[in-house]
């Protein structure tokens, strides 16, 4: 997911880092055990020399990460503002450089949303009032489909199993997994995957979007941001974010675990050609 | 735990509101399912009349979060600062109201930590730079009752079955269950709590605190600043969750479930007086 853009700019710093740390906790029988835990490190963002704010990261993709929640805050629009993206971790700090700076920042950073999103839930910038310009394609799903994808993304979330303190999130193209993200908070997952997506120009309207973690309004506002009509995950769904998925035309699937799923949202455009037999309702 | 305080100040109003919504999801089978999604509602804090920030909250004790967040962010250090916190839905605002104003308030809203925590993760001011005059009693926590606890615990948790999307959190002492609060961010629930002691004058060194989301850095230097040593989590820790919790000498038992939990930090003050039979490891 680090291959260098089409021009040579932005310049990105490439600075991944080691993602579980290997502990050695005590079980209930009083015995070491060896275990891994999540990295969670913190990284300030100086935009053009000015400190906006500190993310904690696992720090898998920095640059990426950084990149995508540029975008998704709506601090930068152009891909062609960016003069580099340089992560330095001996001060836990990234600087971002633009060719020209940013008009109204002031005015960008005054508005703070804290968002029940895991991870960086603040979400800068008049945000809510840029939705009303979003278009979305109104896809088909298949629930044979789904299947597939679930099953392809089941090799994933080493992460998570190994240390159990993380969020995975992947974009999909059928069996395709285009990208897949772990981080500590789901938010610099999607924010990270968004990072790949607008460096290698993938757009996202034939894609679909899943995610371990819940479904809230920050989740369906980034993944609808980022063009992707269909958002799938393994956990359940909050008020807002079906207000949203709404409002958005985003198909809204969650609780979504082998066979099982629910369709929160857009359920006259998902088909259902593999439906599970019965008695398989109960395994 | 709405009980006025002592003092007629501050004021609150009494804004609960429900927690879940009835919703109607299509499952697997194309079959309509009655399910309950969580609430998730914007509430923007104004401090005497200055718009702070919007938290993103369930809306189940919005008066004791915002006492608790303006404890946990370090704006408002005493209770008798507080005249009064008046929720009100229909602006989805929260009035906050100081009787001389806060000091330095521009400095304290100045610098932002993203943090990793579900939910408000955010830290406003220079919190870390107070964790030094933490002060933490050394206890020592009996596996007995860490499996007292936890059963007293397994008949909460509600609305995370019903809904799917929050975190819960618990002050616990001994088999009473002090206090749990869900949200759709652990961080509402966790500054719930600290809002309910805090109002209530509630100490934590004798206390445990139990959250179903993660141990990270937020988490730890929140439930420190409650006074509380002992944690407990049914899910993973991080790298600076671990840290800081060595740092602050707080117990850290993560991976809490049934019979089995991992003791990361202060293993030397756990008695492990209720080994399971091994026979049981495998169930």
């Amino acid at each position: 997911m680090s291959e260098p853009p089409a021009t040579p700019y932005p310049q990105l710093s490439n600075a991944s880092l080691d993602t579980t740390i290997c502990v050695q906790p005590v079980d209930e029988y009083g015995q070491a055990r060896e275990g891994y835990i999540s990295a969670e490190r913190p990284l300030t963002i100086y935009l053009d020399k000015r400190e906006i704010l500190t993310l904690m990261t696992m720090g898998s993709q920095p640059e990426l990460l950084v990149l995508g929640w540029l975008r998704n805050q709506n601090l930068i629009t152009e891909l062609a503002q960016l003069k580099a993206i340089q992560v330095d971790w001996e001060t836990e700090s990234v600087a971002v450089t633009t060719f020209q700076g940013v008009e109204g920042l002031d005015e960008k950073l005054g508005r703070k949303t804290v968002t029940t999103g895991c991870g960086q839930g603040t979400m800068f910038g008049n945000l809510m009032d840029r939705l009303d310009q979003l278009q979305l394609p109104a896809v088909t799903v298949q629930q044979s489909q789904l299947y597939d994808t679930l099953h392809a993304l089941t090799e994933y979330n080493e992460i998570y199993r190994r240390a159990g303190a993380v969020h995975g999130c992947a974009l999909c193209a059928g069996t395709d997994i285009l990208s897949f993200v772990e981080d500590v908070g789901r938010h610099n997952a999607v924010d990270t995957i968004a990072g790949h997506m607008w460096l290698h120009g993938i757009v996202g309207g034939d894609k679909l979007f899943y995610t371990t973690g819940r479904l809230t309004s920050e989740m369906v506002i980034k993944v609808a941001q980022m063009g992707v009509p269909v958002l799938l995950s393994r956990s359940g769904v909050t008020e807002m974010g079906l207000a949203l998925a709404k409002k958005l035309g985003v198909i809204l699937i969650a609780r979504a675990k082998g066979r099982h799923f629910l369709v929160y949202n857009g359920v006259e455009r998902v088909v259902f050609d593999a439906m599970p037999r019965r008695v398989e309702a109960d395994a």
